[in-house]
C-alpha cells in the first residue's frame, strides 16, 4: 500500500458512434496521463460511444459487452501503464430480458476488470435509451486505497454518494458528461459545487472527468474537477473547449479519518435513526 | 399568497452572556432589514446568548424558555414590522428530565411563535453543553410559501436537508455560527458550497445567517449567503468582520417545480428503494 495516488481526469471529445476512434483517443490520453505520473486515470461518461443518441436502437448499435474491444483495450492499457482506469462505456445487456444498453463505467486495476457499475440515476432522455442500474456503487481495493465509482447525475443524489462513503471509499471517481448551462459570471458550474459538497460532507476525495466537443449541437460544461476531503478543489479544468488532462496528488489515507474537530466526525455524527422514512418529516404548522 | 419574499440575513456580533444587549442588537437589525423591505429576516445561531460557552452551567444560565424575554421581543418585532423572523436562541429545557439547554431556533410569523426547532447535529463541544434535538425540522406555512429551519452543522447532513425539502419546503433558513477555518485563497468557505449543493439538489431556496465578532478568541467565517434553486448565490456577505445585512428577492414559487430538464425532476428521480439500509452498499472486489 502507498499513501498517495496521482489522479488524472482526461477531458476528451469522444466521437458519436465511432468506438474505434474513441479507443484510439483513450489510448493516447491514458499514455499521456501515465507519462505524467498518473496512477488513477478517469475517462468521461460514455467514452466508448459518445452521448447524444436519438434512439434506443442507435445506443444499442454502439454498445459493447464488458469483454468487448473497448474494455479489452483499457485492460491492456491498465497493465501496460501500471494504472487504474475508470471510464464510462455503453454496455450491451447480456440478457435477452433487457432490451437496451446500460450507461456503465468500468473499474480496471492492474490490467483486470474489477467492477462494472451501471448508472442508477438516468438524466433526461437517457431514460429513453438506457436501462437504469439497480446495484450500489462497487468498492474496489487497490494498492492506493478503496475506490468507488458512479456516473454524472448520480452524484447529485447525496444518499447515493453516502453508500460507498460509509463503506469506506477513499476516492470516488465519476465519469460525467455535464451539459453546458447558463450560470452567473465567474461561477463554477453548480455540478462542481455539488462535487465539493459530496467530498466535504464525507471527507473523501472525488474526481469527476467531464467531456468536451460539441455533439449534435450539445455543448458541455467541460469542468472536470478533483476535490479533497475538505471540499476544496485540488485541480480543475481550464475554461475552454480544448481537450485537456487535470492531475492532482491525493493522499488517500486522509480520507480514512472522518474527524473535523476535537469532538466531531462527519460520519459518526450522522443520526440515521432520524432520517427516514420520509413520513417523519416535520409536521406543518 | 404572494410570489416573492425579500429575504434578509442579519450578520451580527452577539455578546456572550448578555441576552439584554443581544435583544437590543436584534431589534435594531430587524428594524433596519424591515425598512429595507425584508419580509423574512434570519438571525444567527444562538443570537440570544452568544456561542463560546465553557460549561453546561454557563449555557444554562443564559438559556430562556420559548416564552422568555427574547422570543417575546422577537414576536413583537415580527408583528410591528410585518416580517417573519427566524433566529437562534439558547432554549431552557422545560422538563426536569433534561438537565441542559437546547441549541434552538424560533420561527415567528405575524407576531406568533409558530415553531421551535432544536438542533439535531451538535457541533464539536456543543455536545458537552446542549441536549440534541430529536424532531425533524418543522414546516411553517406563511403568506410567501412553506418555510423550514435547521441550524448550522445540520445542513452538512444531506439526509436531514431532504426531510423538509421532500415535504415541500420552498425556503430553508439556517441560523449558523460558522467558525473561521483556513481555506485556499479566493475560495468561499466549504460551508457555503454545501449550502449551494443542498439548495440545488433540492431546487429550493436556502438562507444561512452567519455571525461575526470574536468571542473568547474564536473567529467566524462571517459568510452569510442566500442560494437559489439552481444552487447559485443570490447574495453573500462581503469579506470582513463588520456586522452587515444581506438581502435577496426570492421567487419562492420557483421552488415548487423540481424539473431540471424535459424528463428530469430532482425529487422524482430519487430511487429511495436503493438507498438503505447501509448494508446494501456495494460489495468490495
Amino acid at each position: 500500500m502507498t499513501d498517495t495516488a496521482v489522479v488524472a481526469c482526461c477531458q476528451l471529445a469522444p466521437s458519436l458512434g465511432d468506438p474505434p476512434a474513441n479507443r484510439d483517443l483513450a489510448a493516447e490520453a491514458v499514455a499521456h496521463a501515465a507519462a505524467s505520473g498518473a496512477n488513477v486515470i478517469v475517462l468521461p461518461e460514455l467514452m466508448s460511444s459518445g452521448y447524444v443518441f436519438e434512439s434506443r436502437a442507435e445506443a444499442q448499435v454502439n454498445a459493447e459487452p464488458p469483454d468487448g474491444d473497448t474494455i479489452t483495450l483499457w485492460c491492456r492499457l491498465s497493465a501496460g501503464h501500471d494504472a487504474t482506469i475508470i471510464g464510462g462505456f455503453c454496455e450491451q445487456a447480456a440478457d435477452s430480458e433487457h432490451k437496451g444498453p446500460y450507461n456503465s463505467a468500468a473499474v480496471i486495476d492492474r490490467g483486470e476488470l474489477r467492477a462494472v457499475y451501471r448508472k442508477a440515476h438516468l438524466w433526461d432522455a437517457e431514460r429513453l435509451w438506457f436501462i437504469p442500474g439497480d446495484a450500489a456503487p462497487p468498492l474496489v481495493q487497490t494498492e492506493f486505497g478503496l475506490l468507488s465509482v458512479m456516473i454524472c447525475y448520480d452524484i447529485e443524489f447525496p444518499e447515493w454518494v453516502r453508500l460507498p462513503a460509509l463503506s469506506g471509499a477513499q476516492l470516488l471517481c465519476a465519469p460525467v458528461n455535464w451539459p453546458a448551462a447558463p450560470r452567473p459570471a465567474g461561477e463554477r458550474p453548480a455540478e462542481v459545487t455539488r462535487l465539493q459538497a459530496d467530498a466535504g460532507v464525507n471527507r473523501m476525495f472525488m474526481a469527476a472527468c467531464d467531456r468536451t466537443g460539441t455533439e449534435r449541437g450539445v455543448d458541455w460544461a467541460a469542468a472536470s474537477a478533483i476535490a479533497d476531503p475538505d471540499g476544496y478543489l485540488l485541480a480543475e479544468a481550464e475554461a475552454g473547449p480544448q481537450a485537456q488532462t487535470i492531475i492532482a496528488e491525493c493522499r488517500l489515507t486522509e480520507a480514512r479519518d472522518k474527524r473535523v474537530s476535537q469532538h466531531s466526525d462527519v460520519h459518526a455524527d450522522r443520526r440515521p435513526e432520524l432520517y427516514g422514512p420520509v413520513a417523519r418529516a416535520g409536521q406543518t404548522s
